[in-house]
């Protein structure tokens, strides 16, 4: 067994992934990376014990010492290096969004199925979050019977003066895009956004947006996308079923009393909400490509019907109307 | 001091309110009751240790042992009965809806304007609360900075076989519209009512129904209604501010360990939720009034512009569009 | 109906009681108040719309005008006010404790023996408080199975700098001596008190306590004892039975996000937290015995056995052994 | 890097540890197995892709081709293997208890120290627990003032029938024992141990027990152990401070209402509830010692202090005093 693996991008996401794959589960190590900064590049692999920094990305994926090549760099660089690791037959996991467009999603869906079997992973990391699971589980178990409505909430405490308003979408709601097509087994049919008063502490930001989703089968999903709620960083969902609702429960391990409160600390950032979802989702991804099977998380395809999704939830956001999805047809290797 | 009260309908909730009433807070007594069923009010009046039932509502009004009026009967009836009280000068307290059609509404409205005093008080029971009044203090503390979007769901476990679609706004989601008004200190400028995947449980009924209130400031209220959700009676309101959140908690007084759950009881109806809500209410009521004050709580206004509202969420329910809210002038009494 | 009240002793307590009986329900009034300062007798009284000011708390009970007597006058003085309405035939509500030596407590049994009904009601609070009680039924009706360890915590945020360590025991832990008698309807058989670590923040205050109580039937119960925990008031219980355990839930009516907490708030003292239950003990009150029958709630013999709990709990502090408590036999009039 | 382990009883708990150290973190593998049942050993080493089944524990640890011990056989027969294990200067992990008798810890680590350097450690899972962290870290950083009091309650649903009164504390409190030491950074000074009335469900075991611990800067900590709770395994824990208290929130993932309730669901075991701190002891224990450092986690002298208190413990049980523990002089290797 064991798995050598290549990072392209290591930034702070790419770092974190680094040191959950160095001497990680499944006896992953990194043996190559590569960066749009070399000198960050070349500072990286010197703290791990077997990693070179390869000038390039497509050197790395090139690379004879490297089993499977895992994309954390600039979204708009994903397609060529996920079409590079397909075109030489090595799995890939690629941070989300898969590509920035549907067209670029659509080449890589493409290139993929002319390979004929699945190699590329895409980075939703919130199907790999053990709360997430458990409503998951909760919802298929029956517990709650036929779902009806979805509540969600997405609460960033900030965000960086260059995030834009679509970043709301296209960066922040596209994991529940991804979530709610795995939570309810069903495509997204319609979306919706709608812009409530703004709030005085993004600036010139819509801020928040509230995103309705209807389902294939009617279920109608609504949520919250709040980028500067100050307080911390908060992931809410319930869904309300036929006898009964099941929801995330709040993830604070400890209950402090004091002055006058009682009180669970939230998160600050998504780091520190998602690190086990990201511990897990590696995981299992090493165990599945170094075992040579097939990955079995989010694929391209669901990447792709992500980004189609937000692609209309943006048109909406833009012209204020409800848009209908269309969806290609879904090619066998994805059934 | 002392308020001696007759009581029009001693159905369920009329002889709910006349338990709370008879040597009740304030030295109010029931003196008189009248019900369409003449048999029932004779019965309810036997009861009581100071009572006559009266053959009418119209007697009971004029009666001169009546020093104010509460008017518990079907709703229908409730005009002529509140016109009535205006035109003898007594305080009345009318269950809601104050008239099930706006015009209806109008009318004692310019009747109590005519009359020049604040004579109506609106069963409005959500606004006497202890939990609602304790999110209402946290949003005009500033606990959460300014309110942008409200959360709400009114779930009922069941409804009875002549509930109708329509009863899930007029009856039902009407408490949601008065709540935000008074929560929020704004008019709803525009309603939107979507229909979800349908409850098998509620058999014909369109059920849940989510409700969209677009505040006169922008802030957006989605509003979950469901009627047959089984598991218990529930109402939950969350509102997001600027700076936090504020939300109403479980009500269930104990947890109780057992059979591999932590769980609180869920009321069953809202009588259980609410009992307390209805003793406040009708308490500062007869303090008002016996004490030759004019009633604090919903006025006829507050009752006429739910009526409205309701009717602008049935049109939206019946033609699937966003419907804006025209408001008439608010009288000079109200403001 | 209706009942008219005296009541000696308008501190703080008393005059909250005042405020809950003038007017209050079953249409009982204050006619009559008392007080060691005269003064202030005929301030409270002159805000009343039908009270006098009497010149002691002994021609308050003799007067004609009183139906029922509150003593809310300091603990000393409540054996003979209490006495004193026994012998007059006149029903009495103390406040706790029914009097600070149980040998003043037995000579009130006595004295209500030998009146041969019973007139006396001592100020046990929790009986009356809906989370209790929601505690007690689900203990009564087996959810939890037979109970075998009671777990509480009695708080206060602080406490004045007259109070006493022996005050830990006979004013704040009495609460829970007559609540565990009560809660799970045995008596206790022995008691001990161990002292922790002190806090820095009691002065030389032995504070916290850990009380123990073991029941007649060997469930054993456990309650910290904190006077200064500056956080707020805080009341908590925990029934351990063979099949669950049933506990009191946070009593926050709201839950607040922000500044990276996710809150309830604590309630800052014992009249926040019980005002309901004050409400409750006193409507059940007047509706006795305005109505002829006999309280209902704890009696003198109630607050005796609590006083001979108390004085073992102050032996085991004092010599830091194990006490068992010896109690007279139970008169047929208690039964 | 890389450490090839070899892993000594392959029982359920020992399997569950060749799972998580088999293509583990830190680039571990398991190269050998031993069991007392050969077949078993046999079976478990098949299943790995670099084991081999080796006929006894001396040979695995003499093994060249083992770096590091694991030992997960029956109490009784840790000690000649952590013995050996430090005879041939290998890294040995150790499930509690490190040995069933004070005599023999006092004997492994007087061998540890004899060898001058820190080889043995002790399987105290909860210290890696991530809650039990948070409650830690809160006491640690002043979050509630100095701590006074710790009320915990140890429950699990049942216990099979071999497990005898006496294994309450060598077994299970036991856990409490190792973790109040850490959590308050002082040593236990004397114990005291109460038996409540029994359970019906647990046949002619003494259950619950309530377990007193007094530290030695005078905090108390009181320990419902029960274990035939029936409902689920539930470990509670709050500190109460100076100025507030810290206590192990719910760990239910989700809130599920149906049926009435509003319910999080109970870890059915301890391997549930706990699965995720074994995951994060084995990666720290494999971090250090790959990384040629000394084990940073409970240490065999943690291992002899938690035996000398559960005798302490055991002796109180048995006679009804409180006994004072008395602690050897602790050896400047552990300090």
């Amino acid at each position: 067994m064991g798995l050598d693996v290549g990072v392209i991008g290591v930034g702070m996401i790419g770092q974190e992934h680094v040191r959950r794959l160095d001497g990680g589960p499944g006896g992953s190590r990194v043996v190559a990376v590569a960066d749009a900064d070399a000198e960050r590049a070349a500072t990286v692999a010197a703290q791990l014990p077997a990693a070179k920094a390869l000038p390039s990305g497509e050197e790395l994926i090139a690379s004879d010492a490297v089993d499977a090549v895992v994309v954390t760099s600039w979204g708009p660089t994903h397609e060529p290096y996920v079409l590079a690791a397909v075109a030489a037959g090595k799995p890939v996991f690629c941070e989300k969004p898969l590509a920035p467009t549907q067209e670029a999603c659509r080449r890589i869906v493409a290139a993929e199925v002319a390979a004929g079997r699945r190699l590329v992973q895409v980075g939703f990391n919130r199907r790999y979050d053990p709360a997430h699971r458990a409503l998951k589980r909760a919802v298929d178990d029956g517990a709650i019977g036929a779902p009806l409505l979805v509540h969600c909430a997405h609460r960033n405490a900030s965000v960086p003066p260059h995030y834009t308003r679509d970043m709301s979408i296209a960066d922040t709601a596209i994991h529940e895009i991804d979530e709610m097509r795995w939570l309810l087994g069903t495509e997204i049919a319609a979306v919706r956004v709608l812009t409530p008063r703004r709030s005085s502490r993004g600036g010139a930001l819509q801020d928040p947006l509230l995103v309705l989703f209807e389902m294939a089968d009617g279920v109608l999903v609504d949520v919250e996308v709040s980028v500067n709620v100050h307080y911390g960083y908060e992931i809410r969902c319930e869904v309300s079923g036929e006898t009964g609702t099941v929801e995330l429960a709040e993830p604070a391990p400890v209950t402090i009393r004091r002055e006058g409160t009682v009180a669970g600390l939230v998160p600050g950032d998504w780091r520190e909400r998602f690190a086990l979802s990201y511990d897990v989702e590696l995981r299992e991804w090493v165990d599945a490509v170094a075992g040579g099977r097939p990955p079995q998380g989010p694929s391209a395809w669901d990447g792709h019907v992500a980004q189609v999704v937000s692609d209309a939830a943006l048109q909406s956001l833009h012209t204020g109307s409800r848009v209908a999805v269309e969806l290609p047809e879904q090619p066998a290797l994805y059934r």
